[in-house]
C-alpha cells in the first residue's frame, strides 16, 4: 500500500513538510518488547536537521510523543502511534512553486497525479517524510536486538568522488560512524568529504554519494522465496527513499566481472555450523539470509533543490530562471544513514514474523 | 506474499524444476483484452532453453496451456491460469545435494529454512521457476500495448568484462535485440560475448552482466508515493529475479558523482508538453513517471551452478569435492532478458491499475 | 493486516481507551475531495458518550484534530491522520481484572494472546477504540458522496424484544434516525426502547439489539467476485464491531424459509435501467451492487460489562464474585448507528477505488 | 485481493464453470505437513455433483491432479497447484442468457462489471467456482489437525422450514453427518429434508437452509483484534460462498434479546485450565478464540437457477419468460458443507500463521 510498509510488521507512515506534524502507525510489533521513548528520539536525533553546519538550516528538535501502543516501557502487542510536531515551516519559501516544477524534485509528478499539492514545497515529497520512517525503525530496532540479537549499522562510504573501503564484517559500531558529522567511520576520508560538501554549499551546489550498511546477526532462514527475497525486500526499502537512484547486495554491480568459480563462496565449517569462506553473497542466497552480515550499498543522487538558479520550463511552457529558496542539505548523505539503517530494520522485522508464521518448527 | 507478486494486477507463481510443471494465476487482469495463446508463447520461446549453444541443453518446449480466464481470444476480467508442463527431468543429476549444499546456491537456505527440499536441483529455486513470471508478463504486456501503448525493451549491455553504451531513449526495438542469441544489439560486441560465454562453458566456468531495460510510453503519473514508488517497486521486481545482485536507475551509482546543478534534469516544452532536456531521472521523479522513458539496469552474478569441480563443506562439515552436474547456463543473461521485461510489465501493469484506483478525474 | 482495513482505500486505526489518544491514518482517498474537520466531527458526536442518559457517564468531548493531508478544506491524495485524544481516563477501576477476566469479555483472550494487557480496561478492546472508524468513515463518506452520490443510513431496528420493521428502500434519513436518541425512527418504539435501556441500566445489566443499514445509490459493479464479494466485504466490517455476533444481508436468514420462485427478484426496467422489483438480494448479486439499495443487519450482543456482580473464576480458578466498576453503556446500539455507518463506508471507498482500479472503461 | 484469500496461509482459486478446468494454488503451506492426494479427493468427492438424487445432473468425477508443491506425500513449503478437469460442458444450455439476465443470479451484474462474461452460463459465478476452494480447504485441514489438532464439522442444520437443534459441542462427527446424503446427523429430520427438496426439484423449484459449524480443538489466543477478528474473518469467508446472506457466531441473533448477565458465559476452571461454561461467544471473545469450540451459522437463499419459467427482463427492457435450462440443484445445502469446512479451514490455517507470526513466546 502506498503508505505501508510490511505485512506482520507493518508501518502507516503520515504528514508532509508544512503541515502540523509527521509520525508513523507501527502495527504488529510484538508484546512485551522493553521500548522507551529514548530509544526512539536518538536515531531521530540523528536525523534532525542543523546536527552540524553541513546539513539545513531548518530547525526542528524533532521530539517523538509515543501516542498509543507502548506502557511502563513495554509493548503492548497493538499498534504503537508516534508523532512528530512541524515547527519551523517557511510556506512563503515555495511560492514560485506553483508555476515552475523544480528540475528532478517531485514537483511535476505529483502536479500529475494529484493535480494539486501542500501548498509548500514537497509535502509529502520531502525528506521530511522520513521522519516517521526513522521513528518507526527505531522500534522495530529494539524488537531485533531483544528477540534476536540483530542490529544495524549504515555509512556513508563515498560522497561525490571521495570513497572509502572499510570491513563489511560488521566490526563497525554505530559509534564509530558518529565520530565524525559526516558518518564515515575513516576519519581522514571524513574530512575531505566535509570540505567538498561546505564548498559545494558555498558553490549553491549539492553533492550525492553511497552509504554502506551492514546487518549483523541475522539468523539463516529470513526472507521468502521467489517475490519477497530478502533481498528484494530490502532494493524496495531502500528506492523508496527519497533519493536513492541504486541499490545493490554483495558484489553487487561489480561481481558480474568476476567468473563463477571465483564468485562462489564455497562453505566452511566454523565455529560449530556452516559459514561461507567468502561473502560476495553479501548474506542472501536464494534470496533468503544464510548466517552471514547481510551488507548492502544505496546509492544516492545529488539533491535535487539546489540554492543556484536554473534555467527550465514552467507548466505554461515558457522558460524560466527558477532560484532555489527552500532550505536544503547540500549533502543528505550524513543524515540519510538513520533512514537506511531504520528502512533495514523495517524490511528484518517483517522478515523475521514471515519467518516465524511460516510454522516450521 | 511469497508467490504473488503486485496487489491490483496480481501474479500467484507456482511450480519446480523436476515436477509436474511450472505456471502462473494472472488475477486482475481486466475483462476485453486481446489476448492469443502466441502472444505468451512468443516470450516463453525466448526464455526457452537449448535455444542456441549459449544455453542448457535441457530440452523443454514449453508449450503454455491457457486453463482459465480466456475465451475467443479476448479476457474475461477473471484469473488467467497458465500451465507449461515439465518435460525433460532428470532428478538422479542431484543426489550429491542432498549432503553437500552447493556454494552460492540456495541449497544451504532452504535447508535452513524448510528443514527439507524437493528431491531434485533446486525445486523452486531454479531458473525455471521464471516461466510464471514470463507467461504473466506477456500477459500484462498485452494489457499495457493496448491500453496506454506501453513497452518494454531489454537487452544485454554487458557480459563480463565486455560492455556496450547503446541509445537508453527508446528508439531499440526486440528485432534488433534479437538478432544475436546472445541478445546484445551491438552485434561485434554480441559476438565478443559469445566468444566469452563458449569460453567460459568450456572451462566449465560461469559468466555474469548487466541487462538494461527501456519502458517506452509510459505516462506521467504512475507509481505511488513513499514505499511503492515506481523505482522501489521495479528494483523488488528485479532483485526478485534468480541471480540478481543490484538495480540502479537513470544515473545510478555513476550519477552520485555529479553534482546537483549538473544532474538535474531541467524542463524543456516539447510536443505540446513539458518533458526533460536529460533523463538521469530515468523517467521517474519522486517514485512517479514523468513522462520520460523508464531506464534502469540489472546486475546478474555469474551463474552459481558450473561444472568445474569445487571445494566446500557438506552439512556434516566434511570437506567435499562438489562436482556441478546438473544442466546449466554458463550465462544466464541471454535468457533473461524477457524476464527482465516480463517483471517491469507486472511492476507497470499493476501500477496502471493502482493509478487508475487513485480515483483522480 | 491487524489494524489496517482496506487496500486502495486504508485505515489505520490506533489508540487505546486509557492511552494518550485513539485515531485512524487514512490512506487512499483521492486528491480534491473537499473535507472540513467538521464533516468528521459531526459523526463523532453521534458516537461520542454522553450523548443522553441512556449512555455511559465517561465524559469525553471527542475534538478531532487532522495532522495531516488536508490543507485549505481539500484533501491531498496523501494520508489523513486524524486524532483524539483522551480525557476522562479512570485506570483505577480496572485493578481486579489483573486477577479475574470479565466474563465474555476480552481480557482473557487477549492475556492468552499477548501475555499482558493495557493496565487500564479493555485497552483496544473498548468501545473507545471505535473513534478511529467513525472518523476514517466520515473521510470515506465525503468521497462516496461528492464522487458517486453514495451515502449510508443506519438506525437501530430493534432492542432486545422490541423490534419495528422500517422501508428498507432508501427513504429514511439520519436526521429522522436521530429524532430520538435511541436512533429507532419510529418514536413510539424508540420510547418503548429507551424505557427498556434504562430499566436495564437501573437494575446494572445490558441489552442487544439490531441495527439496520441502507447504502443508497450504489451504482451497479462495485464488489469483486469470489473471496471480495461486496456482501463478503461488508460482513467483515460489521463482525469487526465489538459486540457483533450476525450478520445478514437482503432477506438473510429468514429467506432461508423461501422456494426460489418466491425469493428470486426479477427484473424490470424502469426510469430507463433495468431494476429488481424486489430486493431480497439486498443489492447484490453474485458478490457485485446492482445499483439497488444495499440493505443488511447487524447484531449486537448485549454490552459484556454489568454492574451488578457476577460469578466466575479468577486465572488461579478460584470462584470469585466480580464487579463491574468501569463506566459502561447499558445498551450500545444508539451510539453504533455511526460505526456500523462508517464500516459500511468504508468497505464501499474501497470497493469504488477497486472498481475505478479494475480498468473497465 | 479478487481471488485470493487469506495473507500468511494463501489460496489463490481460478477456473470457470465451462472453461478447461477448475483449481487453486495453495502458498505459505508449512513444510513437512503429509499430505497424500486422497486427502484431497475425499473432500471434493463430498462436494462432486451426482453424489445423489437429490444433486445436479452434472456428471463431473472431480480428480484433481497435484501440480506442485508436494513431493512423497509430504509438502515442501513451496505453492500447492491443484487442478480438476472439467469435462461435462454444455455450452448451449445458456444461451437465452446473452440476452436476459437471469433473476437473483449474477448474470447482470457480472454484465454491469466486465461487459463481457464467458460464454456458458455463469462463468466464474457458479457453484462449480468452490471445486478450488474445498481444494484447497483439505490442505488446510491437514495442517491444522497434524500441527494443533484442529479440526472442523459442518451440518445441514436446516432446510427451508424443518431444522434441528443438535449439540454444537463438537460431539458431531463428519461420519455421523453422512449418514444421510443431506447431510443433517439427525436422520428423521434428513428424510423429511430429502422429501422437501425432492418435491420442490419436482416442482421445478428450489430451497434454502442453514448449515452450522463447529471447529474443534482451536487453541485460545488465533484471531487478530479490531480489523481482523476471527469471527470477522469467518463472516467473510462465509458470505464469499455464492448463495450465503447471513452468518451468525454463538448467540448470534437470538442472542440479542438476552440480557448481559444471562448471556455473559462465566469462566470456571475445568481440567486443569479455564474455561466457560456455557458458549455463547460461540469460541470468540473480542474477536480470538478462547479455547472453546467455535460455532457458527451460515444462511443460504434458495437456488437462484430453477428450472419453472420466470417473468423478468431482458437487456433492452423487454419483458420475457425464461426458462432455467442449465443444470442446477434443487437444494446446494448437501454440497455447501464441505464447502462451509473449507472455508473454515483456510480461516484458521490463515490466523494460526499469523498468530505464529505475532511472535509472542
Amino acid at each position: 500500500m502506498r503508505n505501508t510498509f510490511g505485512t506482520l510488521f507493518a508501518v502507516t507512515s503520515f504528514g508532509e513538510s508544512h503541515g502540523a506534524g509527521v509520525g508513523a502507525v507501527v502495527d504488529g510489533c510484538p508484546a512485551q518488547v522493553r521500548m522507551a521513548v529514548e530509544d526512539i528520539q536518538i536515531q531521530l536525533d540523528r536525523r534532525r536537521p542543523g546536527q552540524s553546519d553541513l546539513s539545513t538550516a531548518r530547525s526542528e528538535n524533532d521530539k517523538v510523543e509515543i501516542l498509543s501502543g507502548i506502557e511502563k516501557g513495554v509493548t503492548l502487542g497493538i499498534p504503537i502511534a508516534l508523532l512528530v510536531r512541524n515547527h519551523d515551516m517557511k510556506p512563503g519559501d515555495y511560492k514560485m512553486l506553483q508555476t515552475a516544477p523544480r528540475p528532478s524534485h517531485a514537483d511535476f509528478t505529483y502536479h500529475a497525479k494529484y493535480g494539486i499539492a501542500a501548498s509548500s514545497g514537497g509535502g509529502r515529497a520531502s525528506a521530511r517524510e522520513t521522519v516517521g520512517r526513522v521513528a518507526a525503525g527505531a522500534v522495530a530496532e529494539q524488537f531485533l536486538i531483544q528477540r534476536y540479537g540483530v542490529d544495524v549499522v549504515a555509512w556513508v562510504s563515498s560522497v561525490s568522488d571521495i570513497s572509502v573501503t572499510l570491513p563489511e564484517d560488521g566490526s563497525l559500531s554505530r559509534a564509530q560512524v558518529d565520530r565524525h558529522p559526516v558518518r564515515c567511520p575513516d576519519l581522514s576520508a571524513a574530512a575531505e568529504m566535509a570540505k567538498l560538501i561546505v564548498k559545494a554549499r558555498d558553490d549553491g551546489d549539492s553533492l550525492g554519494g553511497i552509504i554502506t550498511c551492514v546487518c549483523r546477526g541475522v539468523p539463516a532462514g529470513w526472507g521468502e522465496p521467489v517475490f519477497d527475497k530478502l533481498s528484494a525486500r530490502l532494493a524496495a526499502a531502500m528506492l523508496s527513499i527519497p533519493a536513492v537512484k541504486g541499490f545493490e547486495i554483495g558484489s553487487g554491480f561489480a561481481g558480474t566481472r568476476l567468473r563463477g568459480s571465483t564468485h562462489n563462496d564455497r562453505f566452511v565449517h566454523q565455529g560449530g555450523r556452516l559459514r561461507t569462506a567468502t561473502n560476495r553473497s553479501g548474506g542472501v542466497q536464494g534470496g533468503i539470509s544464510n548466517g552471514e552480515p547481510v551488507v548492502f550499498r544505496v546509492a544516492f543522487k545529488p539533491t535535487a533543490t539546489i540554492s543556484r538558479p536554473q534555467a527550465t520550463s514552467d507548466y505554461e511552457g515558457n522558460e524560466v530562471l527558477l532560484e532555489g529558496r527552500g532550505r536544503h542539505d547540500p549533502c543528505v548523505l550524513p543524515r540519510a544513514v538513520p533512514v537506511v539503517e531504520s528502512m533495514a530494520a523495517l524490511v528484518l522485522a517483517d522478515l523475521a514474523l514471515w519467518a516465524a508464521g511460516a510454522g516450521v518448527s
